[in-house]
């Protein structure tokens, strides 16, 4: 994604307002932060509420008035953040810049189109914007140990999903052929639904096996489902101490080469072996 | 927290007193915590017990006077620990000086107010007084490990909480579009409801997608939520097993600074970098 | 327990036959044990079929028949296993020496006593005796793994346990008091049952909240249910981690004190300072 | 498994078509892996939407043809592989050659045999041959952490398997002696069944406990259950953590005896002694 750049001079209005609308600074970008996500979370609880069939009968004129006014506010928003920018295409091809346009377009598309139901689902996408609040570094950083944790795992967590889609599709076929549709396992499709169910440990129970076989089977995948939560969990949880370990106090990087050691007692650059700061004057 | 500090002389009542109520010393301080938390565990399960319609009919009178004996006991317990403190106005305004007395308020209160119902669970907030027990030292140190383990995590816990509301909020909002009222989801909050309730694997079953496209839906909110939870999980266990390190016979505090190493191979101190006693002769 | 000890001299038959019965070596030893098993396992079998109606009425005289063979065979191995021991009492009071007199006496008490069903679950207790395949050293070291991180774990579990028994006690009366009767919250203690059965995900869904308020309640409870499932996790985890690396290969016995040092990497004993044999000749 | 061999001199046309179809090189082998796999999810997807009543019925010429057009596609394909190999025995007799010839068997069989849905379930196998993909050598490796931590762990899931099973009949017992066929518990397997939808904390709430004693157990049974699927996930967690360090760039091999490491901070051979290339010169 290309950076995004103030427009103006240091000390214009519009490089001021960058840097309230964009960062995250002390004093008004804070302030601004604040009205922003309330402003968020209020226009999609109306949304929410609109859902609602007793509320909309009830309160239709003022959720209608809501909805404008934060259509409105949003509006102004989205101009506001064309404007201060020296490079406005950056920001409205950016991720961010296509769900706060998303944000806007369901009220006005509603004066032309009919379909509410559709236009109902892309507001709630507002709830989306509310990760801008993790620019503040504290939290960047956090979010960043969980997404390198993931990705590190994206090998490993491939692996285990094409396994589980392998053991649902059999087992769902396997179920079909012992309960059969009189039992709700109407096709193979729905079998495989029911073994996701019931691998996953959510079991709904709106299908569930009737026959001795078949709940011989269930409990087989079941007991086995219970050992499979394990290994993700163990994938995700190792990899969240690895780069833990990398991001806390222990990490120090070669002031020869660069490279990051994770070791916290390492003493020599893994890499060019050059001998690290830190503990120089130790040995 | 102000500490509370005995009233009295060393040797008078008073100051004994102050020590086996509020401390946790063999002899009559262990008594008099066996008999309070035994006291508390009958009076909350009396509670429990006339909550049950056959019950409250059947033992009416001797449930008003387990309560009213249980009442008198509290009400005599919590002047008992104001007379014996320096300062009671510290224990009154405390957490569980609030707590204690909301142990003994509702049955005064029932005399003059009617609304039974809310007063009895006030009555079962008694059983957060069972916490007390924890001032003893092996409890308390393994509690901060929890504790410490759980605050070390409050930022990612944070990011990942608001990750799993954008996330049900969208998957709700699908449901209700995809499936709609017929199948139960007659809103997007019990969409949300719903997404909630397959997300965290509890799934109960009072509402069920019914069509092709809803059950694809589903099964990838439950395969997901089955990978999701590993993420809370490894934050936790990666936290206790640092804070576990740190707080078992590995941790060493440098003699000159007082920095507490967790490393357990670590020979420098890593904040002044004197050598740490232990291994001191080793190398 | 008071070590078992074999009655005769080397050479003797009973000498012989405690080593075939009590010890797992390889030879008759192994076969003695995978025949027991197999008993165990068939007469558990029998046992469960006896219990469907439709089996019991059908193979009535069969499961009798069968019931009284393995009554016999494993009466006979109860005596073999006292005869053969110079302390037979000790036996008889060991855990297993009375699993084993319980896996006979139901047959001889269903002559005198009427009550089948109470007698069928004592029948059942035989499963138990399975856990003797344990003796085997290999799954004992790695039972020990289990036993000693549950036991190393044992102060934070209970800190845990009581603090969710609060937590369900709490929930469990809140919900009762928001959804009440009509919606199957009879009491408080069907409320408990409900939190119980909603924090650990299993979910039922026999009852369920159906108000705004009670669904929005439960939505809290269930994405903290979501949450603190991590910290038994993390826990056990952490002491796995810990044992598992101290039962490794990694462990070193220092020669002088006899301290074992679980850090792979240890050159020096920490106890004592003495250098550590097998790295000796390193630095 | 023995190793296959191409069949046909470097350069020839035999050759060529080993490498394409049994290797996964860049160009022709990858566009070969990527139209198969194509070709699976395709043909597996009709078996799925064949089951679905609604669509067998309208579109049944299409799925007949389309089943013959994949079972032509797959018999040329398993020709291809005999044809190209040296040793197409070895092929026949393993595990995929089984897969494969598994794969397009139904529907000539279908042309003698009748019974149609156990066809069904065999042609599902084929989902099984996308683990081809899993040649690729970053998959592999990943594969064989997962593999290998499995392994690793298979005695202290032995015990805990024989644990769990023993739990649950002994649970499964005294639920059906505490409920009793009224309530759902008609039989021991019964009982069972519902201790395992419990205990993994699936929880279908197609049987339930009625009775207050039932639920009290019911409610110790969930809590173990939640105390209990921390286990293998601590088991198989330590087990990723180890073999993961091991894998990664932390291992190093001894250039005396070849010895692999997985101490990163290893100085000097653990199995000969000689000083570790990595960090010779640094001490």
């Amino acid at each position: 994604m290309k950076k995004l750049e103030p427009a103006g001079d240091p000390g214009s209005l519009r490089f001021g307002a960058y840097h309230v609308i964009f960062e995250s600074e002390p004093g008004w970008g804070r302030i601004f932060d604040a009205v922003l996500i309330a402003a968020i979370l209020t226009s999609v609880l109306a949304v929410l509420l609109e859902s609602v069939p007793e509320i909309r009968l009830r309160h239709a004129s003022a959720l209608v008035a809501c909805e404008w006014f934060f259509t409105a506010l949003f509006s102004i928003e989205y101009v506001a953040r064309l404007a201060c920018l020296r490079n406005p295409g950056a920001y409205v091809r950016s991720f961010f810049g296509v769900v706060d346009l998303l944000s806007v377009l369901p009220a006005y598309l509603s004066l032309v189109l009919p379909g509410g139901q559709f236009l109902t689902v892309v507001r709630i996408l507002r709830v989306v914007r509310v990760f801008r609040v993790f620019k503040l570094a504290r939290y960047t950083s956090e979010a960043n140990v969980l997404l390198s944790a993931l990705y590190a795992s994206r090998f490993k967590i491939s692996v285990f999903l094409v396994a589980i889609v392998s053991i649902v599709v059999v087992v769902g076929s396997l179920m079909y052929l012992v309960e059969g549709p009189e039992h709700g396992f109407t096709s193979i499709p729905s079998g495989i639904y029911w073994a996701i169910v019931t691998l996953t440990t959510v079991g709904f129970g709106d299908i569930t096996p009737q026959t001795a076989l078949g709940r011989t089977l269930a409990s087989a995948v079941m007991i086995m489902g219970y050992g499979i939560i394990a290994v993700p969990t163990g994938i995700i949880t190792a990899e969240i101490a690895a780069s833990s370990r990398a991001s806390s106090g222990g990490a120090q990087a070669c002031a020869d080469c660069g490279a990051v050691d994770g070791e916290p007692d390492a003493r020599f650059c893994r890499r060019c072996g050059a001998p690290l700061a830190r503990k120089e004057g130790a040995s």
